[in-house]
């Protein structure tokens, strides 16, 4: 069976962080090796360059997009495809569709911009499944405040920000429903993780299916 | 008189930062406001972004050709455009060219894709003029090196890296002879600065001529 990509997206408080730990126990449960790593960030350079991205500070939108895929550059070659190359399961934490959330539909960059970026540096390299934490924007940030620890530069963006953010990530979805599956993470934890469980479970046995061992 | 951006391009130790100096000095002789910076930097994020690039250790090419350009975004949307829409002529210690020179040519990234880049990030303010110094490579590898300070990241390449790095500047130059104007900085000083001021004469007055006072 080839090693496969799973990502996962969605805005501030979607829950992504419990739900990438909770991926990697299940997918390690069914036998298989499985390499956790996040966007932006993953290598040395990765998250020296996440640190320019989350300071204070104004940073011009483009340089923003720029800046994503220079790391996602990096991760790719330095982490993902020798993960997937080795035969590793990948799991990661954000990946291209948060450019077309982020800088496309939060700070309003031209998505065939963002397209010919990810058709150059991830070219057939996308994930093959896409989890999609999806929340009203409301409830994450509530979630993501509560959390208590500072505001980054992302974060302290206004409401409208990330219910463009929002909107972009189920455009995408929309897009590219064999890729990317929604998830309410508005419901209790034990039925997101079951949902979870549940696409993993039914995406690895069409990865058995596909593949005769 | 509409106020223009002139860059200087070229390869190690083809003596830019004494020429960027030195036009910068003719300009102001002749009353214009100038503006000098140079990339990678220009802006804090730029520096900061200049230290990742120069800092030693593996990077993937895309990534450094995507920081490059990054870069570029802050600093045309924070000091080149400001300073142009003010009236002030700019010097640019490097731009886009450099990219296509070292990232095209040295680490052998499709020309396209930096040519899309350029398209989405710089648009239409390309440098008015280019002053290309141009320099056998041996010739300015030895000149920067008994410059005795540290070898960067970039500098410590071989020596058929900066062959490609020249070549590419060369068929820039051949491709656009009216912005980019080569100068031999194989010659002495004071003949490199002639032929400079020269150019400067020559284009400034052609701008006076284009828009009657």
């Amino acid at each position: 069976m080839q090693a496969s990509m799973v990502s996962f997206e969605g805005g501030e408080g979607a829950g992504k962080s419990s739900a990438v730990a909770y991926a990697a126990e299940c997918l390690r449960e069914m036998g298989l090796s499985v390499v956790v790593t996040r966007e932006p960030g993953g290598t040395g350079l990765g998250e020296a360059i996440r640190e320019l991205l989350l300071a204070p500070g104004d940073m011009a939108p483009q340089a923003e997009l720029l800046l994503m895929f220079a790391a996602r550059a990096q991760h790719l070659q330095q982490v993902i495809r020798p993960a997937l190359a080795r035969g590793d399961w990948v799991i990661c934490d954000r990946f291209s569709d948060a450019s077309y959330a982020y800088q496309g539909g939060g700070r309003g960059i031209d998505q065939h911009f963002i397209a010919t970026l990810e058709k150059g540096v991830v070219g057939d390299d996308l994930p093959h499944l896409t989890l999609l934490l999806d929340v009203p924007e409301v409830l994450g940030l509530e979630r993501a405040r509560s959390r208590g620890a500072g505001v980054d530069r992302i974060e302290a963006e206004a409401l409208t920000f990330f219910e463009r953010v929002r909107m972009a990530y189920l455009q995408r979805a929309a897009l590219y429903p064999e890729r990317i599956r929604v998830i309410d993470a508005s419901q209790p934890i034990d039925m997101v993780q079951e949902s979870l469980r549940q696409h993993l479970l039914h995406y690895h046995a069409a990865c058995r299916r596909a593949v005769p061992q």
